[in-house]
């Protein structure tokens, strides 16, 4: 971009990315910060910064810019009046837009000093994350922290776009609100006006979005800030984050599926830089319970082969009795393969067992196999023929291992998905290279509650279940009913969640009785949603896109502070801005609270 | 839009705005809500309304749609399979899009049953605010709130791409944060993790956007989410509201001014729909003192054709001993003229001036004038050769009434400003089919404070004042110093506010010092952007816009409840979801706060 303005412009006739050899010869004035100087000996080459680009000044002993750049520390802001000039044949730097040229300082003015700096700019060397959040200013400088906040800024903008593009209309709705059904614990506002009541911030604008839909808007979308009081962990930030919310009525699930489909596919296309996506419209599609047996998990990573298999049926009778004895009593027997391990020592499969029971479970058994030959524990006791029976049955070659995950469904499979990932992992089977992405389906409505013998809702209350009212009030047994929802997965992590609603209100009612819930409770705690449903609630459904977590995977970021402008610290502290902070008598007087002086320890 | 699906669709083939006489004939499927039921001896005309508009649907008794059609309520949600048909010409309806055509049902089949409605939605007939908010989803559904509601998503989506057009990016700023410096009440949430503290929501994303100016992004800008805990009134919403907020790095107020005025004219020539817009690039600039004395106000109606003049120099011997004591003793005389009212009796300038006693003003003094011959005690007493100066100078003619407001000079102009607009309107001078844009510039940086002899700040304590650093420590009056602070006004309302900032720490601390606050209050209260402004601050400047205010001018609208999606009441209550509500005792606990229960009146 160059400026608008003439050189008359006082800060700048050009940015600092926008000059090339087209303007040799030019007078032009530049004005940003002072990335780097060196002095090479009575000749002072400044790299000056600023948003879009750093353009290289020259000030030699002729310049009456030279003291005043000498006497600068860096991450001053300056601005300078010069010309451009070719750079010599060896200096031309080829990785910058502006490297074929630099500009001869004539005069340089400062327009803010700088003390010396709490931490660098210029690199990227690590520094302890309470400095960069108190001196957030300077760290969002820093070249990949500021190159990912403008990629942030520009997925969310393609999102808009994309969203209206097919007919979606962007609908705020209200931040100061009730608390939401979202399981999470809600952030609470005081109200001044009606003493001793509390808004809620949304945990997520669920109900709003199916309001909107019982009012006749059709396709809505938004970036929506949500906000849960859950306590910091390396993957949520606490306090504040953004979905991708949308909800469309008239719909089917498959419809809702078609339509996002372009919309995620494109915005990975669209900023993959090489990497590849999955194709959009053959996302694959997988059952919950394939994808718990197959991937041992409802975010698979298919960026990783290895597929598990049930393997139950050979260990019916079996010399291998352990496995026997699980298969007998209602157990399971998983198997993970380990493709081209022949050459991997005993250590390797040792410790994937003791790994496994680190992490708390039985142990995870195991098969060698190197040049057809199998060995450890259980291909003795199995036996060679039953062995390569299963080997033929699997598809596995000579010099492929296998493990083992046994145990009860639950956690066999939860085993069984953790080892296929360190697997995976270890044998480098993993392309860093692809973005995969597929749908998880069919997801089950209700599930074991916490209370022996009693059941919950096992995602969104308001999720339509497969089979309707019919398969509420029919006698079968709840846990097996699914619903219409569904969640979008890329390379392992839940990148979306949706489902089709339910709009009708006496299977509403139906439904949370089945969890013990009473009519009453519907009316008191979801009253204005079982309200809308009486008065004509068309079929509707959507779903919400986690808007960080996309980012993250785009930018390669391991951390959710490397993709947020301003975040807390892992105890929930704006080390910047100083919040929370106590409040005064009058505040909390006007509010009608006191503050709770906890017992000194 | 047509539906992208075929009709195997189970909902739609189209929506309810698609059909026209092109479709005559086509098998077609609609869904959407019964908005009209008309019954004419065995043939029943439906309206089917969905988001996007209406398509008549008729069945008669050979459909098997009659029986069902017959027994639903108005709202309730069905879908229809029928035919196409032209309409006979009599009953074309030109007003509607689908007006050449009718459905002929061959099926209906009911998704939501409508109960007896608390409220109509067709038609638009007043109804009691507490049922429109409490039933908003009803609510919504009304043909001038939906399209009310649409054109503020269209307004806000249309802001969106101008500003990225012109370079700008939409960075979200923290919605958990430190108190800020607007002045008004801030929204408190108790933290959680850090007993007896408090996050505060933003009144505005000022020291935000700021940082990140200091933090190197250029253009920023954010449809961004207020919050003040102020009490409700006509004009503002309880709780939230929005901005469209900017920050420019590198620039002068004329920059922005430049850059702006196609935005926000931009906006109002889209949506103008008929109406005259002050041409982008030609929005006058009026000094702050100039509005005061012309318009009697800083938010002046330019539709408005009046100008107020000082005339006080004609009062320094006048026979008209008040206006000569009040201009004798340091007040002023202001004249406000009221063209062609020769043919008002007397009783209009009686009631004007019965007006201004009744607004706390001592009187409103008046000259009338009917070809040529002036009437009226002033007139009387000031004297023919007086008054004939005096009309010559203003250009007044033969048939111009005068009305004249004095008093000190501060009185006097308000009493000016709100006689002006009362005479321009009784006049029926103010013509409705026109934004009327300008820029009010150089506001004062100080103002006289709440204790005599203090001074505080006239507006943003974060403003550049012109002079600079010179002008705070000149010795000069604190009062005559300017801002480059500046204002955005649109037939008589503000529409957004601006200035250029201070990146000076040293300058800040002497603003500081000029209100009374020392070095360490600026450390204490403003502590992140004190210690940014240390190292290497740009030269930077921005504004917001109201987006509320916009919108309800496009819209013609009254009441913000009437383009706001799910507004609270006066009371600051949502009906509708029933917020704000008591918390539990355990997030009282979890939060270390206790409710003050108020002593029983």
């Amino acid at each position: 971009m160059s400026s608008p303005k003439t050189q008359a412009h006082p800060y700048r006739s050009h940015t600092c990315v926008a000059l090339n050899s087209d303007a040799v010869g030019q007078n032009v004035r530049l004005s940003g910060w002072v990335h780097r100087k060196r002095d090479h000996g009575g000749v002072l080459f400044v790299d000056l910064r600023d948003h879009y680009g750093i353009t290289q000044i020259v000030a030699d002993s002729d310049s009456a810019a030279l003291p005043v750049l000498e006497s600068l520390r860096v991450e001053s802001v300056v601005t300078i009046d010069g010309v451009v000039k070719a750079r010599s044949e060896g200096t031309v730097n080829p990785n910058l837009p502006t490297g074929s040229i630099e500009v001869f300082a004539r005069e340089a003015t400062v327009l803010s000093r700088a003390e010396e700096l709490p931490m660098p700019v210029a690199g990227e060397q690590e520094y302890p994350e309470e400095i960069r959040l108190k001196y957030r200013f300077l760290d969002l400088r820093r070249e990949t922290l500021h190159a990912n906040i403008v990629k942030r800024t520009k997925v969310i903008s393609s999102m808009r776009r994309a969203m209206e593009d097919i007919g979606f209309t962007e609908y705020s709705t209200p931040i100061l609100t009730a608390s939401s059904p979202e399981g999470a614990r809600d952030f609470l506002v005081p109200s001044r006006i009606h003493p001793g009541t509390f808004f809620a911030l949304p945990q997520a604008p669920q109900q709003y979005k199916q309001l909107l839909m019982v009012a006749g808007f059709d396709r809505y979308f938004q970036i929506a800030p949500c906000f849960r009081d859950e306590d910091p962990r390396a993957d949520r930030l606490p306090g504040e984050f953004y979905q991708l919310d949308l909800e469309m009525s008239f719909v089917t699930q498959e419809e809702v599926w078609e339509t996002m489909e372009p919309v995620i596919g494109g915005i990975f296309e669209k900023f993959a830089d090489g990497r590849s996506v999955t194709p959009t419209g053959s996302f694959p599609r997988i059952a919950y319970d394939d994808a718990i047996l197959r991937y041992g998990s409802d975010k698979p990573d298919l960026r990783n082969p290895i597929l598990i298999s049930d393997v139950s049926h050979h260990f019916t009778t079996s010399g291998f009795g352990l496995f026997e004895k699980i298969v007998g009593t209602g157990g399971v027997v998983r198997a993970i393969p380990a493709p081209n391990t022949a050459d991997k020592s005993r250590k390797f499969f040792d410790e994937m067992n003791e790994w496994a029971r680190s992490e708390g479970h039985a142990g995870l058994g195991y098969v060698t196999r190197k040049g057809g030959e199998f060995g450890g524990p259980i291909a003795k006791n199995h036996g060679t023929e039953g062995m390569e029976k299963l080997y033929a049955e699997l598809g596995l070659g000579a010099d492929d291992g296998l493990f083992f995950a046994a145990g009860k469904p639950d956690q066999a499979a939860k085993l069984a998905g953790a080892a296929r990932t360190r697997v995976g992992t270890l044998l480098g089977l993993i392309d860093e290279s692809k973005f995969e992405l597929c749908w998880i389906v069919d997801f089950p409505f209700f599930e074991e509650g916490e209370e022996p013998g009693s059941i919950d809702f096992a995602h969104n209350p308001f999720s339509m279940p497969q089979g309707g009212l019919e398969a509420l009030t029919d006698g079968r047994d709840p846990l097996s009913i699914k619903a219409f929802q569904y969640d979008l997965v890329c390379n392992g992590f839940e990148i979306a969640s949706g489902s089709i609603r339910n709009q009708h209100p006496d299977l509403m009612v139906k439904a949370f009785e089945t969890v013990g819930l009473s009519k009453q409770d519907v009316e008191d705690r979801f009253g204005g949603m079982y309200r809308a449903f009486q008065y004509g609630a068309p079929p509707h459904g959507g779903m919400a896109a986690g808007v960080d977590r996309i980012v993250m995977l785009i930018c390669g970021a391991q951390n959710l502070r490397e993709i947020t402008l301003f975040p807390m610290n892992q105890r929930a502290e704006d080390l910047l801005m100083n919040a929370p902070a106590p409040a005064s008598l009058k505040q909390l007087r006007e509010l009608h609270i006191r503050v709770v002086e906890q017992p000194k320890g």
